[in-house]
């Protein structure tokens, strides 16, 4: 086990109208609040008039920038950053999903910065200060609630591109299961599929002595696939909302990561692809994981075979550790197909024009990968595999 | 799954040598601290000078008050409240095991308050501000190091009583798995059961649909029962100490209750044992936990089912599912026999002299536990069980 710091201060607030309690969470931070969000859903569901209605209760002046689109782009954060600037934000409250989470901790950096934000992605500037967020949540998936990381991208180049620092970790997160009652089973598929993904890229790591993370993941994973198909034919299914949701958050807190480097490969090869194609980030994932585990799982057949008995129920062949091993990543890509995700870039009607100038520039500041490094050719060959 | 509020800010560094941090962590919340401690061990191993070097390095002012007993006494916490006032002391760092920690967090609390420390016990006042404090742990038990609970017993009837606030919770926690080397093999198995103990308090619930929670208790007892008897053989092997010492903090530190509500009814049944007879916390519950478990297994054999499969791997018998629960329970008495734990009164040395009076003591401010609530005759017949 690796030495570690585990400093997680999201304060999360979990269950039923919960968003009711906004306003309160939020003045302790100040009286001037950026109000962030994507498109119209939350006006139609009724969820921005009872965020405002609970704000303005505590006399907090409400300004606000809607439009994040997924893959939320720089260019929407630059604007953020004026009007934090300009209107002296004290605090950046996001209701939404993963994308308008990540916009606004990108604000929240570029708001007490005097260059430009894009600086943080390339590694130019590093965080000194940043704005206190919140977060109301409605789509259970990138785990950004509580997570001390952001991925925007450049319209410019079109990169795709993450950055991270324990001040963006939101100061309170409301995680209410009935708000993604409305999200389509295609949204909630690529969610389930993301989170397992967070999973996935701690789980394969070079560490070894890591039983209690090990056993943590497994913990997870297993509670997400055994609530995946209910949350997609029960759309209105408490408890199995409120699984996945918990989930969601637990992926990707930090705390299945502890004692261990995680390998965040898959990411940085799934992100060329939506950084291009635009692709939901949930499906990118579920045709490049099942590809990733392909090429690499000959590393540490051992930890496969574990994977695949632990979360999959398959029986361990002592004689035959790598059919053990296969057949849990068979299993893995069984399952995003059952839960409706592409599982290979002809699924998702993508062809391989550009898988050259997407392992190029998914290599281009270095190989990718902790498990196994990927140079270019790897990652040209994890393209060829998702065919 | 219920409603829940996670609010847990313990900031947590672990791995090697970690100990040295413990000034500049410390000194952010003031130059002048209490150093909290038991008996000589901490300066027998070094561990005390390694602190003190730390902490004047940050040019902080150490006032120190050591002497805590297994089982901390209020006398001395009412003298640590004293010097608190006294010297205007910002900041209290406890340098040990859970008595040490539930004392400083007692002292914490006294330190802000006019009237006599008890209240908070017996529920006549409760916790408005306290100082902050800071923990470098020796002992890997009881999980206060990052819960907002402490227990502390009354020398005036010997009461053990508990209380919890938030604001209670330690700033930051320093867990070094070199520092429980030397720890002897029978108070490494008591902090064992102990954690456990915390586990099964909050897996024994009558909330459904608490998956991941179920999931994830199931886990971190699966990873110090694997590690149990490697600690215990090999006391160096820094490894297994470590899946420990992550595992007694993940016990208690809230995770595991999300969601749901656990029963504690063993805890306070054992609390009137080690009130009267000053026995280890850890083997009071070793003890009281197999009878506890039972006089109560009727009450939902499915769950005391999936207990015994998921935990201990015995098969899921369909057709007699009590003998399934049954199987568990034993599992878990054998356990805490094999690593030389007492599993009744009697392996203590402990008579009948006291269950009237213990039972009535336990159960004088109403029934105990949530999972079955326990009146005065059911906590007899639980000592009786446990004879």
């Amino acid at each position: 086990m690796q030495d570690f710091v585990f400093d997680n201060k999201t304060k999360i607030i979990f269950g039923k109208d919960k968003e009711h309690v906004v306003g309160e969470e939020s003045v302790v931070y100040g009286k001037k609040l950026l109000l962030h969000y994507g498109g119209g859903s939350i006006k139609e569901s009724g969820l921005y008039d009872k965020v405002v209605d609970s704000l303005k209760e505590q006399g907090v002046d409400v300004h606000e920038l809607g439009g994040v689109m997924p893959n939320p782009r720089v260019s929407l954060v630059r604007e953020g950053v004026n009007l934090c600037k300009e209107n002296n934000i004290d605090f950046i409250l996001a209701v939404g999903g993963g994308s308008v989470i990540d916009s606004a901790k990108a604000i929240a950096a570029g708001a007490k910065y005097d260059g430009d934000v894009w600086d943080f992605f390339t590694g130019k500037a590093a965080v000194e200060d940043c704005l206190p967020l919140g977060v109301v949540l409605t789509i259970p998936a990138a785990g950004s609630e509580s997570s001390a990381g952001t991925v925007v991208t450049n319209e410019d180049g079109w990169y795709k591109r993450a950055f991270g620092h324990i001040k963006l970790r939101p100061q309170f997160a409301i995680l209410n299961p009935v708000l993604t009652y409305t999200l389509p089973a295609y949204q909630t598929a690529a969610g389930v599929t993301d989170m397992m993904a967070h999973i996935l890229e701690r789980y394969f790591t070079n560490e070894k002595h890591v039983e209690l993370t090990d056993r943590l993941c497994e913990a997870t994973l297993r509670t997400i696939i055994n609530n995946a198909h209910t949350v997609i034919e029960e759309p209105e299914n408490y408890d199995a909302r409120a699984e996945i949701m918990w989930s969601g958050t637990i992926a990707h807190n930090d705390l299945l990561n502890t004692g261990r480097i995680g390998d965040w490969g898959s990411h940085d090869i799934e992100h060329e692809l939506s950084g291009i194609y635009d692709i939901t980030h949930g499906a990118g994932l579920a045709i490049i994981f099942p590809a990733w585990m392909k090429y690499v799982y000959k590393h540490d057949i051992n930890l496969f075979a574990q994977f695949a008995n632990r979360v999959w129920d398959v029986e361990i062949d002592l004689n035959n550790l790598e059919a053990t091993a296969l057949a849990g990543i068979e299993k893995t890509e069984q399952f995003f197909r059952s839960i409706g995700m592409p599982v290979t870039l002809k699924d998702a009607e993508i062809g391989d024009e550009h898988f050259e100038e997407m392992a190029k520039k998914a290599t281009e500041n270095g190989p990718r990968g902790n498990f196994v490094k990927l140079y270019q050719d790897d990652v040209y060959q994890i393209y060829q595999l998702a065919k």
